[in-house]
């Protein structure tokens, strides 16, 4: 049983239901962000990151600084890239999109592959826009928490690896990490980042990364220094590696409470194998989209294959308004988060399930949230079966 | 009685000892960011920051981002003062100059003013300097951490009135807000930037800021975009505005256990008037700069009138080593902080006294620290009496 106060089931894709542990965590007493307690704790953290993005490469960088997963965009855009060079942004919807808005903030020659609503760019036509110019770097949103559109990265890296190997592929795994399979050495990828309040089950406020040493050789081959002061690598890169080696360091103070809560949250995933976490999420994932499908609904991510295993966009009947179901739907104790597309906004909802509504057998998450939105869809005037 | 389990008390400047109610507030359950429940909160504690920072002009404008205090230079710089235009940068330690750094940046020519470690500029010099250049904004740290210096406000904003009335002024108060006055419509300031461990007594994790109207307007009034896509009050100033408005809104995920945790602190701090508040931090200083005195000890800010009211940067005896005096202190159950200004580290020590160690009657941290300080410079060999 849960020591939380009775509340509605909190659904969306991020932030998730949090286990007590991590929690509590949060409570934490207060220590000093440069003593040796919470050195050492932070030290931990960033070293179970590496496990979590499975790199053991000793050139690999993590990062965890106080900021919203959005901060992970201007770290790639203020380090990785120089005003004036080329950026690929492979889109699959408004984060996407976003991600390529941040980039021409800090000067990149920004093109953006995307297709229609719910599928994704293919590899020919990433492999001829990789051909056409010269790219320091090609981003991928692993999962777009707008359209829960999956993105492949294996074969995503290998093209890039024959076509333009010099390019830095880099992945917005904000709704991704801790639950869709990334294999940070084996795709080769240059960089990954994400935030602690999605599938990792810790509250919002750490934008949380992990770079390769390419990445990090890039960084110090800039022309000219990094675009940003707070989101400068350069800043945060001796931090981390103090912080992990236990000594203490300072350049801005971090979260020691987050800290502690994401070295909880990190402590009880490392607990058992990875696999078997992203086995459960993409069981659970069939379970919902199976439900959603017998209800007679479509998903935005219209090939399955390109259907993520965290989150389900799922396509309102015509005659169903968000505005009216959304509120059912918490009436029945579950929260589910409207549309965020703007070509789609209104005709969609999403469904969020990862983390401890996942795995934690204990949980009755899932269930009670089929329940809640057949129930729902009842009482809007769909008839569902 | 703390329901915290035991441990040393933290009296560094910041992050400080947490009011359990605060602390309580970090395990708050999920919440979505943009439901109703959560969308009030942030919108109240948005409000009380006005009341806070003693504003009561429509056109100020509070932001909460995630984030360290620093982000609040990369605010200012990204967004107030465009490439090539000038900077003046008044300088009373680390802080100062480090806020300088961040300004170049982003490309503004920075101009420093400084004296000697442990004083401050002086206002004819101030002046001088206004008079030179067209400064775009003037910068001034009101408590520089690694000195204890506290700059004066008032007078430098009728300097700055005077001489030079289109500058912008903006006060680093990172380590002043909630304990040393500030009376942002009065004194006419056009930005103050703090976090939230310091006197709010929140968690770090969160950028807080002020800004005036005016300050809105020369953001409007930019020629480029702000240089930076995460710091863009572009970006940000629509959604405070909408969370004040109890809108839901969405740029990027906020920390709803970070701002639940500043919404207990605010609330408390607001029951009773702020100038109590101002006055007991006065107080609580007095009584240890004289036991400081006693002692035979020197402090870093060395005219009594720039002394910073929130901690105590003491020089230690020649005899006493930094290193051999923290444990001592730390082995007594009380944290004080090292030296961080790089031409006096080894040679001092920081004491910081705000937030409950110095507001609640139940506690007895300052005396508790004061003995301790005696103690351990008598094992240091120090002759105390």
């Amino acid at each position: 049983m849960s020591s939380q106060p009775s509340h509605p089931t909190l659904l969306i894709p991020g932030p998730i239901e949090f286990d007590d542990a991590v929690l509590q965590s949060m409570s934490h007493f207060s220590e000093s962000h440069v003593g040796p307690g919470f050195v050492a704790t932070f030290g931990e953290t960033l070293s179970m990151l590496r496990k979590l993005f499975q790199t053991t490469s000793s050139s690999s960088q993590p990062f965890v600084i106080s900021g919203s997963g959005t901060l992970g965009w201007d770290l790639v855009g203020a380090n990785l890239v120089e005003a004036g060079e080329n950026a690929l942004v492979l889109s699959t919807g408004y984060f996407g999109d976003n991600f390529g808005d941040c980039l021409k903030v800090y000067g990149a020659n920004v093109d953006i592959l995307k297709s229609t609503v719910g599928s994704r760019p293919q590899l020919p036509e990433i492999e001829q826009a990789l051909k056409s110019k010269k790219y320091k770097i090609i981003t991928v949103t692993h999962v777009d928490t707008s359209t829960g559109v999956l993105s492949e990265l294996k074969s995503l890296s290998e093209t890039v690896q024959r076509v333009s190997p010099d390019t830095l592929l880099i992945v917005d795994g904000v709704c991704s990490v801790a639950g869709e399979e990334i294999d940070f050495d084996a795709w080769k990828l240059d960089g990954v980042i994400t935030a602690s309040q999605k599938a990792i089950g810790c509250p919002a406020g750490l934008s949380i990364s992990m770079f390769s040493g390419r990445a990090m050789e890039a960084l110090e081959a800039r022309k000219s220094p990094p675009a940003s002061y707070f989101a400068s690598m350069k800043n945060w890169r001796p931090i981390m590696q103090n912080y992990e080696a236990k000594k203490s360091s300072y350049f801005a103070t971090p979260s020691p409470q987050l800290v502690h809560a994401l070295h909880t949250a990190l402590s009880q995933i490392l607990t058992k194998p990875l696999s078997e976490r992203f086995a459960k999420h993409a069981e659970v994932s069939d379970k919902i989209k199976k439900a959603v499908t017998d209800l007679g609904l479509k998903q935005v991510a219209s090939d399955p294959a390109d259907q993520a295993h965290l989150m389900t966009a799922i396509y309102l009947p015509e005659s169903v308004k968000g505005t009216d179901l959304l509120p059912k739907l918490a009436n029945s104790g579950v929260i589910f988060a409207g549309g965020i597309h703007k070509e789609i906004a209104t005709k969609y909802i999403r469904f969020g399930h990862m983390g401890v509504s996942v795995t934690d057998p204990a949980r009755t998450d899932i269930s009670k949230a089929i329940d809640a939105l057949k129930g729902g869809l009842s009482a809007c005037g769909y008839q569902t079966s």
